[in-house]
Parts: structure tokens; C-alpha cells; sequence
């Protein structure tokens, strides 16, 4: 029995891990925390009455240390970077939900998030917690950082074409759809039920965060540097992403050829639903899973890729327990089905 | 004070055009029909309860024609060309709704709507009903081909570019995304409450009819053959749409030049806005307005557009309208502010 | 040409009088302020882009009262009776959409807002807003409490029968839905679109501030003491709202009698809608008019009224409108239709 | 490991079942039926794509009977009468979700469902599902009438004070707010999207069928003759029940003793949560869980009761699977947590 941490219960995907690990047979969730909420974690998440008798505190690294021996971090950026090297130090394993440890130079974490990274050393130990290409990498890992949710499923999107035919791409396009979740438990004039219902919009065009993240992986898959353009917009829905990913082919490809070849590349990954051909992914065929469901359409050399996922699992907390899953020796699927 | 009749009252455009035209001090309806509904439109449509006492009729030419000088025709493709060569013959003026008179090609037709076309005489003279765009030949048209939801968003954003600088475009991609009622009224599982709220998706991906409508338009306003790459979606919401227009340039453009440029080119259009650089159109401000918001965005050779309509105002009864008060001399913009 | 004023157009009331008043023949909308919002009402608003040059100051007593001839104070309850008196002793006229005017003794506004009354003196002077019932009084006022959202349909779905056959009535019951703008544009946890939509809940549970409202003018219209229970929800939607209202009878009465007796009470009313026995008021029938639609059930000694009003139209902006319009010798439709 | 069959698994409920039973570990589901669609539950249902390798037939008895020993009756009322007898004489247990044999008189069951019962002899012996109440009876039932969804709601929040102090009251009322799965999967206009979203209403005001439903189980804990009025509105959700239940008292009763009585009565049942005194049950809360909660409110000798649960689940496939688990010795949380 794991005993298990989450610092950043009050968010949404601190209760959301929180849900998972409490259906998981193998851990125990011994200490939660929050930056400014305490008390009953029932209190604080009522659909959680009687579920859980966990209570809440102010985060103190001594507590959290004696308290549990795996932390998932579910706290803003920049948070992450104080909290993870002491916990690493104390020889504990962290998944960090956080953007703290995705990008692999600080300089770049700089430029996108506006502040200086203040400890840049485990930039590098940090190993990108997205299983399905970096399973082994993660087995052995401290310091897992946990994808985001767009870069998810535009990774996994992308990856089987990325990985072995990029010479064969001209430019790629993500056009994201994302939920309000997907920007976290903000109280803001934007997130309110009268801005964002009977609306959608575009949002930081041209200038996201997950932007260089994204194309840091795709170009270490591709062994190339890749610059993709992408843009996010808002859905007035709870939960889930659809992205829509315009590939400018240098030639044709049939889409026979590339949809077994898709089908095969993630022929043993029991998270990545390939749809036949004419199909379409829906955001509600993944609400609530842990699924990324893709398809594939191809007019001469356009291929459009398209992928949903639940931004709060696949996309966050069950990404993440899937990564702990995997770390700590579980089947690999336990608590996600 | 014109007499106007509206063929198709029991549709959404049908009962939109009927909305405005009760506002508007120029014209009055003097006759409304449907296809299978019929009986007091206010019992049709609850909410226009003692605002009309119109009643619905099955459509019958005969007595169309002498109750009405001027028709909407709000029916289902197909139905449009059957009706209008009489309407035509009678010396009466048209404004179609539907698909009917937009394609120039009967073959476009035929390949598109997998029909053939009986009235295809009458498909070199009917105007395309974009009145930014087209207006002098809309003052003097018979009959007016108003033109699809999608394609107005589209042309609208993409004229200035097209119409002047064709030769600094590699490709256009439009990603377009619709509330439901872009559909029409239909009765099916896909248009449920429990099937699109909370959802949403990517439909009819790379074959959708209003494809060969943009990319003729845009054709017709370059000189020069256009091909886009055009895939819908629909969104969790009632009325409008947002594209997101994706540019690939052959040479770097600056955001001031563009701006400035579409500001100029739209000066005197009331109805489109060209939003100032940083600002991003949402639907809400456009819902229940003729209006279409544009706003641009660069990043170095890759330009995005974004246009939001109300799919059942500028995107079809308001455009109508605004058609009507050109070819009948009114304030275009009489009924519509 | 009448000069306005509007206190408050940063929220939903302020914004929805301004709109209203755009299309007004009659009056100019010289002036309008904010608390903390000031610049460009189109900035603001950007939905209101092109439609006015207005500029939004902090509120200043002098300049309003250089600037316009009548206001409408689209404030937060306690700022209202701060500038009332300073209104009207310039000889302004005042329409106040917050609940300052609304309660005849300081005492009861003590009780229900938790704050001393600083402008007891026009409490009485004050006439209340719901014209229907007090037209004749507000042809005279010159200053008006504009009604609550949730008075305005309980009092006009109540008002036949309280005020004819009150000694039928046992008890009444009042079960009150509301769309989130009911709310005005508060930004908190309790109105970010996750917390609101697919939800739903009963809330301030038998201690509401607009319970007293409904409970003195059933009770002046009835010449007795009548205490209402009343519960109102909050809806997943934005405007709107539907009140189930349950009065037990000490008798049984014939739906066609009270039926025909509604409709003869309101028959001159241009925004009472009377339904016919069997249908039922809904929203969307309502949303974006001054309508009340009002339907009757009884089964027994049980007699259920069921009444929808658009919240931000006849529960409040709409409202106001027609309170001006009858005040200014307007045509009391004028800009409602 | 027993093998359950599902008949009806195009429908809400019976996928709701279904998902349930695929996390069941003491069960295992060989058998689902649909009356029209056909083919793999995978394509049916897409979000239960790999999950599932299920192939739904057209039903016929005789293979149902070969393939399971325990039946859920996921179909509209009227086929359950029709299937049940042949199942019930084979030895097979039945769960019914449809309301066939909820009612103990044929005649009741004519007059609301305008059909004959053509099976009263089950009726008798058809032990009703509410394990709150009944557990002791369902464990040895055969033939189980799983309760209406708003009937759930309704009786678990009256049971504690009908059963003992029936005579403190004057007059029950409950006023309903559903979802729109609780109608089931009808394609109808007024379930459509553009029908159903920002928009509510009242329907079948006064003459629901699950009105003498509700009567029959009050009356029988009360040991005296129940009638409550009884109104349901349809909810712009997709899943989700809250009842406002207006209890009118012959005396005052004191919350505190209400509030501890009702805590004590549901002590040991894990699906039922009182709330605090002051806190009020919101169904994003039930959402996709098997809980009822409840909360208590009294001003003078009016007592509001407050309770939600989602219809699909407490309301309908969730009290099956309890009910299943209760009659087979299962856990009776087993797969509901």
C-alpha cells in the first residue's frame, strides 16, 4: 500500500486524482493540501460527503515529507518548482500536473511563462510522463512531468506520422477546442456562466504556452525541428478537448496506408482508440475516460487528424495516475477503467 | 408598402425573416406557407403570440402569386427551384434561402447535392446575395441567390485578401464551427439536447456541400482557381458562427498593413467590424445582430482570420433582409439595427 | 427629445436599458457611469461596437445633473438612496431598478438587507413600477421603484385572483426559477459556468430579500396580511425565469371561470399573455421581450399559475422602459416591441 | 458469476445498466437485446468502444432464457408485461425499470397509461424497489418493480416523517425538476437541442403518471391515504432530479428534531446523505453517483425538503443494480461507489 500526497486538492485536478485514487486498491491517500482552502475535503468538495474523511491543510514541506512517499502536484506554475526538489531530496517520487518541468530549457520557460525557472537542474532528470512514448522512461523516473492537456492530444495525434515520416510533412496546423476546466478553477468575468454559455471564441492566438511545448516533443519524436501553428478556443462545455490538426502532405498518402498504420502503432496501448475510417471522435465518447479517441481523413495532401480527450484524465489527472501506475509497478490501467 | 410573402414559415430562417419583416415600416407580409405545418403562425411559433395574425397555408403558386410581389424562399433545397421559375414568371422578385440558385454549374450541383438541377436557366442570372461584395448587381436582380451560413462568414473574411493580393497566398484552411440551429430544424438523434450538449465534434469532414460555394466566390474574386480545405463542427450552442481561417502566405505580411487594409476596404460597410489588432470576435457579440466581427492575427508567413456571425441573421434571414432593402430601395439597413 | 441618464452600465440592467434606448424615437441617452469601469461603452461592451460613441465616467453628481433629465439607477441596493435624494431635489426623475424604493417601511428594508435606510422620506413618495397595477400613480411620479424579477411574475400571475377573491385563497406557495443574470454580474465561484451548468439548486431557502417585496403589494392588493412561502432556484441558462405558483383554495373554482376572468383583467395589457387552458408558459417563448406569459391548471382545491418573464426585460430593464414610457407621455410600447 | 441479461440496451437506462455491470466482478453480462437497433454494443454506443465485445439482437425469449439467469426489462412500458411472465416462469429473476408493475391495481394502471395490464396476477407479488424501504422484501423477491426516477426522489425525502407522523400533516406538494433523460432517448422536437437549452418549463401539469406512484407508496407507509399535487418541469441538464417538496405542517416542528430524526431514520444507508442544516443539495453533487441527498428546512409550519439524485442511476439503473445486488447477496454498494 503506497501511501499517496496531493498538494492543490481545492482545483480541479487535484479532486479529480483524488476521485481515481480513492477506487485504487493499491494506495492510500494520506495528506492533501491546498494554498488558501482547509478544512474537510467533503466540505470543500461536497459530492465527496462520505467519501472521504481526508482533511485539508496549509502545505508545509515537513508534513507532506513524514506524511507520504509519492506527491502529485496539482498547483499552479512556478509553484511546482519551489515544492518538487524537496521532495525529490527526501528521496520521494513527485508527478508534477504543473507546467514546472515540461519544457527542457529554462530559457524557454522564461520566454512563455513570463518568469525565471528556479531549478532549472532537474529540467533535464524530468522525464515527460506521456506512456504511451516514454513508457519506459517513466518506469524509472522521480520527477515525472505531466503533459498538458492540449500537447496530449496533439502528441498522441501526431506522434505515429511525426515519428517516421516527417520528411513527408509540409506544415502542421492544431485548431483546439478546449472545456472551461481545461484553464483550471479561475474566478473570472471570462469563466462566469453568462460569458462563456451560448459563446465561443478564440483565445491567445498565436501565443499559447502549450505552443513550445508541443513542438519541443514533436521535434525530439521527429528528430527535426518542428514549428507548428496553434491556436485554442473556448467551448462552452465542462469537460474535454477536440483538436483538429490540418497536415500539409509533401505527396499524397492513401488513408488505407496511414489508418492500419495508425491502427498498429498503438495496437497495445489500451487508452488510444483508433476509429475506422469515416468515423469521427466525439468529446462525449471520452467524457469521463481516460480514453484518446483519433481519426483520420485525407483530399489529396491535406490529412486531417482528429482527437478528443477528457482534459481532466487523459488531459490531467488520469494521465497522471496512469504515470503513477506505472511508476510504482501497478497495472497500468487500475483505477482508469 | 410592399407585400411579401415567405415560403417555408415553419423553418428557422423562415420564422427569422418573418421576425424582422414585422419591425420593418416598408413591407408587410401578406402571406406566410408552409409544408406540412399550417394553421396560425402564432400557434406554430408560441413566442409571436399576438404579435401576428398571420395565418399558414400549404403552398399553393396560385395563390402565392397574388398575395405577394416579393418571396423568401425558405425551404430545403430542391424545393426552391421547383417554385421560383413561376414566382420569376409572374414578374415577382425572389430571394432564396437555399442552396438552389448559388452553384453556377449545374454539375456542381449534381455532384454536391446529388440531384440534378431542373431550373438551371435561371442559375446564370440569380445574383449571389452578398451585398458587401455584390450590391450593384443585387439592386437590379430578379432573383437572389442568398448566400450559405458558412460561406458568408468566409467570403466576408476572406475578400479583402483574395480580391487584391490572390498571388502572396500558398493555401487557405477554414476550421468553422456552428450552433445547431445552422442545421435547420431537424428531428434527429444527432440534434437531441443529450446528443449535442456537453459535445461537440468535427462533421462531414472534407466533403461538405458549402465547399464548392466558397471556393467559386473566392475563385470569382481572385481570378484565379481556389481550392480550401473546409471542415465544420458543431458547437453546444442555439445560433452563431465563429471560423478561425488559417492563411499560409508566400511572403511575410505585416499585422499594421493587413489591419489597415481591411479597415479601409469595409469603411462604409455598417455591418461588418473589423476589430482592432489583439482583440478576438466571440459569438455572443454577434447573437442577434446583422453583424460580422473580423479580426486578424500574424505570425510571420502565417495569417489567421476570424469571423463571427449569427448563422441565422447575417448568416441567412438578416442577409436576406438586408438583399430585400437593396433591391427594393429601402435603408439596408432598415429593420436590421 | 428627452435626455437620459443611466447609473450603473456595467452591469446587466444598465446595458439592457441602454440597448432598449437606442432604438427609443423619443430620448437621447446624454450620460451614463460606472463605479470602476469607465471609457468607451463599445469597450465595455464590445457587442455595442459601432452602435454608440458613449463614454462611461465614474458618477459624479454635479456632471449628471448638467448631463440629463431622467435616470435610471442600475445600481447595487444602498447606492440608489444615496443619489435619489440629490436627483430628485434637482428635479430629475428617477427610475431605480435597484430594491431602495421597493419596501414602504425601513424597518422591513433594515430586516431583509442588513442595513440601516438612509432616505426614508421617499419611501413613501416612491411608486412602485409594476404599470399594470399602478399605471395611473406612475403617470405622476417622479419617482419610481422599478419591481423585483421574481415580484413582477408572482405579483402579475397573482394579481386577478388576489385582489377579487382573496378570501378563497388558504395558502401560496411560489416556487421560483431564474436564469443567472437574476444574479447581476457578480463574479464569484457560485457563477463560473462549471458551477452552473448541468446543475441546479435551490437557494437563500425561505429567506430571500424579494419574499417581503411580494408579500406587501399581495397584501395591499388584497386588503389583508398575505405571507407567501416562496424558493427560488437558480437555471443553468442566462435569462429568464418561470415561477410554479401553488395556491390552495378553500373552495373548488372552474378553470374555465378563472380562465376567463384572467383574460378579461389583463385584455387591454399588451405584455400579459394570457396561454389557453393546457399550454404552459416556457422561457425561450419570453426571452428577449417584455412579455409575461401567464397559465392556469387546477385540479380541485388546487389551483397552479404558472407565469415567465424575461428577467432582464419585464423583471427589469423592459420594465423600467415602460415605466418611462408612461411617465414621458410615450407611447407605453415604445422600443418594447 | 452470474449471467445478466439486458433487454433494452439502445435506451438510457439500459446502457446506464450495462456500464454499471461491466465493473461488476460478480457478474457477467451474456445477454442484450434492443427492439430495433442491432449489431455490437461498441458501434451502438460508441463511448464503449473496446470495452465491450456485446453483439444486441432483436429480442426472443427463447434464446434470452438460454443465455441468463437474472433479466434487467430496460424498455418501455407495456413490453414489460409482455416479457416478464414468460421469464418468471422459466425461474429467471427480473429487475423491471419500466413501470409495469409498480402499480398494485390494474385499474390504476389503465387510467394512467391508458392500457390494460395484461399481467395483474405479477402485480401482487411484484415487490417494489426501493431498498431503503423494502430491502427485506427484495431479498427474496423474484420479480423486482424498480421505482420511477421522480418517485425515488420524492419518497426517500418523505419516508422518514409519512411513516411516523402522518398525522402533523396538512398537505404535500413537490415540485419536480428533471433532466431530459428522464424521458428517455425520444427523438422529438421537444427534446431537440435548439428546444431544449436556455430554456425551462412545466409539462404534464397535474396529471403525471408518476402521481399515483407516489400516492400508493406514501399511502402505504403511512397506513393512511395520500394524495400530493404533483408538478414536473424539464431541465435544460442531461442528467438529474431535484424535488422542492412544500410539506404544509399542523403544528410548528422544530428543525433540530427534524433535522437528527431524519439522520437516525437513514443512519446505515450509504446512498442517502442528510445535509447539514443550512446547506442545500445541488445535482451537480448525484451526478454519476448512486446517492440521494437530502436537506431540511422549516420556517412556522412550513417544512421544505430538498432532494437530488441523478435520474439514470438512484433513479434508474443504479437502484436496479442495488436491487440486483440486494437479491443475489452481493455487496449492496458493489459497483456503485
Amino acid at each position: 500500500m503506497i501511501r499517496v500526497g496531493i498538494v492543490g486538492i481545492s482545483g480541479y485536478s487535484g479532486v479529480t486524482t483524488l476521485e481515481l485514487l480513492l477506487k485504487h486498491p493499491g494506495v492510500r491517500v494520506t495528506y492533501v493540501s491546498a494554498e488558501t482552502t482547509t478544512g474537510k475535503v467533503s466540505e470543500i468538495w461536497p459530492h465527496l460527503n462520505t467519501k472521504t474523511d481526508l482533511v485539508c491543510h496549509k502545505f508545509k514541506i515537513d508534513e507532506a515529507i513524514t506524511k507520504a512517499d509519492l506527491f502529485f502536484l496539482a498547483v499552479p506554475h512556478t509553484v511546482a518548482m519551489k515544492i518538487a526538489p524537496k521532495l525529490l531530496a527526501a528521496k520521494k517520487k513527485v508527478i508534477d500536473l504543473s507546467a514546472d518541468y515540461r519544457l527542457k530549457k529554462g530559457a524557454d520557460y522564461k520566454k512563455w511563462y513570463n518568469v525565471e525557472h528556479t531549478d532549472t537542474s532537474h529540467l533535464t532528470t524530468a522525464v515527460y510522463g506521456l506512456p504511451e512514448i516514454y513508457r519506459e522512461k517513466i518506469k524509472k523516473a522521480q520527477l515525472v512531468a505531466n503533459p498538458g492537456c492540449y500537447p496530449t492530444a496533439a502528441l498522441l495525434a501526431l506522434a505515429p506520422l511525426v515519428s517516421t515520416q516527417t520528411e513527408d510533412i509540409q506544415s502542421i496546423i492544431i485548431d483546439a477546442k478546449s472545456g472551461v476546466t481545461g484553464a483550471g478553477r479561475k474566478v473570472t468575468l471570462g469563466f462566469m456562466f453568462a460569458a462563456v454559455s451560448e459563446n465561443f471564441k478564440a483565445y491567445k492566438v498565436l501565443n499559447h504556452q502549450h505552443t513550445p511545448e508541443i513542438n519541443q516533443y514533436l521535434s525530439a519524436m521527429a528528430n527535426k525541428n518542428w514549428e507548428v501553428t496553434f491556436i485554442p478556443h473556448l467551448l462552452p462545455i465542462n469537460r474535454g478537448i477536440l483538436e483538429t490538426i490540418y497536415v500539409s502532405l509533401k505527396k499524397e498518402l492513401l488513408i488505407s496506408t496511414l489508418h492500419k498504420f495508425y491502427t498498429r502503432f498503438y495496437k497495445t496501448e489500451q487508452f488510444i482508440r483508433i476509429l475506422p475510417v469515416g468515423q469521427q471522435p466525439e468529446i462525449k465518447n471520452v467524457t469521463g475516460t481516460n480514453y484518446c479517441d483519433i481519426a483520420l481523413a485525407v483530399d489529396k495532401r491535406m490529412l486531417v487528424i482528429t482527437a478528443a480527450i477528457d482534459n481532466l484524465l487523459k488531459g490531467a489527472a488520469g494521465q497522471a495516475v496512469q504515470n503513477m501506475n506505472i511508476m510504482c509497478g501497478f497495472k497500468e490501467e487500475e483505477a482508469l477503467l
